[in-house]
């Protein structure tokens, strides 16, 4: 295995089987620093993690928080609105900015996609990709990754249903693009208005009928519907959405008996997974959570190494 | 005495005689740390503090965020309006999905009362009430209860006016427990439609004359008025309220020479209290805010024993 | 040279040339300690800085909060909008409060001239100009000479212009206050309406004449133009002060081969600056980002001493 030597997170798309593999590992052994009493770990002191979050998240921004925290690093947190930075111009200077100021990293989420990418063209720091619009969330799609693993020796050859609106969520695009990679066989469920056009690009099977898709599945991801496209011509309404494509007990039974079920959270608890599912023995949700702070333990330690 | 063994702190009423006097005596050794040129001391080193607000609070997050990194915690600090946090279930998701990224204690504040109580039911973690709707604010009333005894041998035997919005006041209710176990004797001073209705289950007196209350009164601790509340029906205007309740210079002329005027801030100058008063020999108000930091350090450091 | 005692950062027109000098030598030794691996020195350690901005900012909050946490020290960041905290006399006690927590330094921005000097009488910490009103910016002056000083060997006799809206700016009023004391010639260029009524007591000249202004100049500080002054009967449009006050590679071609050129930022690319300038070989723009850093761990360090 060659060293890491990535400078940016970016996606998913980009990255080879061999760094999956390393990032894996490392956020394995940080796994384990977690659980001890007094979790701190020297790599990052003298080091900075520039969070600049563009758009709202609790979850991901906290989750590096902690990660770069426990790594020793001084981590900076800044959350701007999207008005008073409307123009990518003024998004570019702003990171140019505080470039300027000397940050190792920069965890950077945005409403808009690419602009990690234009970011990590323009700076001389690393760029980690926390989201970015329709785009990508690698760092989600790996902290999925990892927890599927915690589970099963392989993802190869596994059948992973990917539920909901696929068309507009970057979790999705993320995860379809490494588990294909990593040998998985992937399948989209939806109503047809929010299946991507791209299906056949991305080499996978897709389907408006639930059962068909999550049946045979090893493992279910459950996307969370965002709230703002409700009442848009894309789904009438929450119950409708929640009669045909909510994860609820009773659709849980025709499905396999050791099936893995994932969610990126927030959690719209009724509409697209029931309570007593998202709660259930089938359920990683808070492990998602918990591998999240040790997989990006991973990648700022990789990158800043 | 017994070892201190608590894994929260919801509330006073609760609170063992013998915790209380432990809770004091860390407190008291940490403001020495305070005092020292180099404040820092290593016992949460590589632990995590989550102070997770719901609610506005400059002050008490503030000194919990200090208290935390002068014992070499990570703090991290969460605000989140109440808006996008509505419903009671998803505050529990917000606050398991924090649980599950690892940290010792987290400390809480909602417009709701029981909700600390809530997630120490569901949570591993530590979980300190720092505030919770109209029920109880602990961590203010020890420090209160630590600044007068930092002026008074013992507060048994005390009397101690509590003055204003008794009834919507977790910090009265808070001090009223506290202070009752301590061995002090109460008088609840406001308007008739502000005394809260349990009065008699307090084992507490109660009057809507504020000289009768004030003045044999060994300690009077004046409440904010929450502004909110003005022009409702519980008092007509701030110049009625501060006419018959406020504390200025005439009224404490027919105090006792050396009482202790406390107020857990921030104060409404010109009604509650008046600016003098505030500002005056009489005042601990600084006290508190300063004995606040040592408090939290000692409830932060007991619990993560 | 004395050695340096001063308690407080208020003003550039209160110091000394020789307290200059010695702010200007340690920013130069933070500035190597920022171009290392490890970014962490130790003097602050044990000691807590509140950065307590009543008015946004990114950009020196930012570096404010990176210079303390590289000399170790615990940083509290406090973001208060104006509308909770509109009367002088609460944010007086809100200042009050925060020390009483403390803090060893209390760095503040607000939008009433005045506060930090008010709050220096008030308080026992140190306390930090980071901007007050239509006053005194002293950091970024300070800043703004370091970054000339990098490039040229001295100041004294350079001719500097500060282009804009002088008559509202404070970044303009701390310049000219320390640079005048260092032996600069100064001239002020803006609108007729956007300059001051004090230029003779300043002791500098002033035209509404750019090329005239720049022509013969040394150094270019561009200042950043109010968008909320914009439509007011200062200056008609965008384009027009554009036209007659934006330095642009034409205007640029008129100036000295070496002429250097600053803004305080953040930029409003193509008003009163084009991106070809801001971007371009004179621009000194992301030099006084940097240096920023260095400068204010300066203050931070001679302050605790």
């Amino acid at each position: 295995m060659t060293p890491f030597n990535r400078k940016h997170i970016l996606s998913t798309k980009d990255l080879e089987v061999s760094e999956v593999e390393e990032i894996l590992a490392s956020a394995k052994s940080f796994k384990e620093v977690l659980s001890r009493d007094i979790k701190k770990v020297p790599p990052l002191r003298g080091k900075t993690v520039i969070n600049l979050f563009f758009e709202d998240s609790t979850r991901t921004k906290t989750s590096f928080e902690i990660a770069g925290k426990t790594l020793s690093a001084d981590v900076i947190n800044i959350s701007k609105g999207g008005s008073s930075v409307s123009k990518g111009e003024t998004l570019l200077d702003t990171a140019r900015t505080l470039e300027a100021m000397g940050p190792n990293i920069l965890v950077v989420r945005s409403k808009q996609s690419g602009l990690p990418l234009r970011l990590s063209q323009a700076l001389h720091c690393s760029v980690i990709n926390a989201g970015d619009g329709f785009h990508e969330h690698p760092t989600q799609a790996l902290l999925d990754l990892y927890t599927i693993l915690e589970q099963r020796p392989t993802v190869a050859g596994l059948r992973v249903a990917i539920v909901g609106d696929i068309a507009h969520s970057r979790v999705a695009r993320s995860n379809i693009y490494l588990l294909k990679k990593m040998g998985a066989e992937l399948v989209l469920v939806g109503p047809g208005s929010l299946l991507p056009k791209e299906v056949e690009d991305f080499g996978v099977t897709a389907t408006s009928d639930l059962l068909e898709g999550i049946r045979s599945a090893d493992v279910i991801m459950v996307l969370r519907i965002q709230r703002e496209r409700l009442g848009l011509p894309f789904f009438p309404s929450n119950q409708e959405y929640s009669h045909f494509f909510g994860i609820d007990r009773e659709k849980l039974k025709l499905c396999k008996k050791d099936v893995l079920i994932l969610h990126p959270g927030p959690v719209n608890r009724g509409i697209e997974i029931s309570p007593d599912v998202a709660d259930g023995s089938h359920s990683l949700i808070l492990d998602q959570v918990a591998n999240g702070v040790a997989l990006r333990m991973a990648l700022l330690y990789l990158l800043a190494k």
